[in-house]
């Protein structure tokens, strides 16, 4: 389970910190693998104090040097970062920068994630290499609506392409998950994981929203 | 083999149309489909005086209506356009914006082809379903360096990840291409066509150069 | 007074041309001088046709060469155009090339129209010294309801600012415009003329609608 | 005096605090106030450590919210930072983005610097109201030959320009500054400041060439 803490001011700075804190409780308890994806800003503030890995929300192709105001996979690294999503629908990547940010996280052992708006542009990511594909139908995003009740065939079919070509791959599925039926039936699809945001950062309480999520998600698998 | 006009003076305009024009006679003479990847200000203009398609060089995925400055695939169409490049090196594409170009080429009858930079990224765009794929280093853009020569492994290795999951998709080769044997390595390295530019559009006989380029893809075919 | 063709359906190929007599017809009746912005693509089938100005809807700010995909100032030129609009809300522009553009404009013996969504990008924009400057709040353009009306103190801040620095840029009003009364108060707000887009194009009768546009210009000029 | 430490390695993570010490020293040492434009991701690590403020090189004009990846204003005022550079060449933003930036940087009582590659975008940039403007032709930076001896004509061109609209904003000079004669030409052209990065950040010495350009502009202001 991967949380997008996004910008929201729930989770940035101090707030960010808590919110990884509870994710770490979360995991601890549950067993489920949980990974705060925050504000790059707040990566090295959260990374000394937890023990979940902590994932950028995007990285930049370019390499370090003369590059004024981009994110280096290295830099990220550094700041104890282990991951980063790639080409989420908020923040769409050029297809030739989406290879080259997955060569670059690769090379500086980060994971990377790359999201998806349908299942075709799914399967082309899934080409890229990369450790795991999030389809996104970006029209289910903070709706609450989930990708895996609205839009079953989505996920599915995204499965099914990425299936005939690659194993390997972890298949994540996101927009709209809110509760523990949404993530049941995302594992019941045939994806591995879930990529959730406001269902848990913006919730009354995220650490019941984070728990019951991860609860369901042992049930299932 | 398609001849990228780009916006080089020597192909805009009125000799634009005489650049098509003589193209249109490689055609006739060879019997090779030439295809002229013309300016969109000069696609109706050329397309009314020629017999070879007249492609874009690109066009936007936004449908028609409030889109100040954009090119639709419908005015494409209605120019006399018989379809388009896409994601050329020189006019990156966002991933999701190949996938949904693509699909509105199809849908207005315009065939698709999508340039990608190196093997992986050729597999990608295979991925999203277009007509065809083009694999143009882009290092070797106009330098009269080709492809097929330097990096002929690039050339290879697209064509084995491409045909691994497509039999259909045609794949062209592209940058530096400039004479006949460079033409004949392209298709021996397992590609259908060539996608050439300053070769052929600043050559000092572009006729010459056309027909030379053509009469070796007779013999190689 | 510009009419904005964007992509629509009604102002694509021949109903471009069929818009343009149109908007011919209007100058000659009123005096009144009418502007086509049409697509790139139907530029050269235009201008050939009428009398009035036909501009761009943008250009790039690349020169002539190796950019594949890219509309060059030079090219608008040998097609027949007159002009540009630059930084359109719908297509907005790098602040360095907004100013390359006006630029390469002027090198080209065309107008440039830079469009800004408030006072102080206005400002800013007549600093980089095009010929025309035209303010247009995003929030209000296709809506029907007027800038002139609902926000008439962004037009008079705009003219205010603009002419504190400069006398010569001519400054448009856009956004909303639709009836003879919005371009009335456009006017009488201290701008020197409009720019109008579906209260045109999509009209019942673009005739009538262009016709009263300009009609309440001559009366109140 | 502000420092780029662009993405250098040897301005990334635990380097980039070690080099903010050493500015906080030469800041100490010699009066002028230096500034640490630093990696996004280590602002927080450095501001808490030292007394100079630190700015960010880039922030997004998006609020707080549902923006995956991107930079708010509020994150870096809550991370420490006390300012950001805006528009700098190698990450160009669009002109409504300047403004809206700007006005975002404000609202968060963060300081401004837009950045400007001629005397043209330098006005306009001004006209936006930040609180600083830094001209910097990109065809300089990181050449090691300075702007105000390579082209003093830019930088007196700007001064003109931006003062006779207003007397209010700082006016910094950039692109290829390495020495102390530099750095005073740059004052004695008639800006308020200099903005260096690989003179300092990848000199052999970074506390000797920081010292020696900040004593130089003691010793002509």
């Amino acid at each position: 389970m991967i949380v997008n803490f996004k910008t929201y001011p729930e989770a940035t700075g101090s707030r960010a910190l808590d919110l990884s804190r509870i994710l770490d409780d979360v995991q601890k308890e549950t067993g489920i693998e949980v990974v705060a994806a925050a504000q790059i800003i707040d990566i090295f503030r959260i990374a000394e104090h937890v023990d979940i890995p902590v994932f950028a929300q995007h990285i930049d192709p370019q390499p370090q040097g003369a590059y004024t105001g981009y994110v280096s996979a290295e830099a990220v690294r550094e700041a104890g970062g282990r991951g980063t999503l790639l080409n989420h629908s908020e923040r769409r990547l050029g297809l030739a920068a989406v290879e080259e940010s997955i060569r670059r996280a690769r090379d500086t052992c980060l994971a990377s994630v790359v999201c998806a708006n349908n299942a075709a542009v799914s399967a082309a990511c899934a080409a890229l290499g990369p450790d795991m594909v999030a389809v996104e139908p970006p029209e289910l995003i903070g709706t609450g609506v989930a990708v895996s009740k609205a839009k079953p065939e989505v996920v599915t079919d995204t499965v099914a392409l990425i299936r005939a070509a690659s194993q390997n791959v972890i298949i994540l599925c996101g927009a709209g998950i809110t509760d523990a039926r949404d993530a049941s039936s995302a594992l019941e699809l045939g994806t591995q994981g879930i990529l959730v945001s406001s269902g848990v950062v913006r919730a009354r309480d995220p650490k019941r929203a984070a728990s019951d999520l991860a609860c369901a998600m042992v049930r299932t698998a």
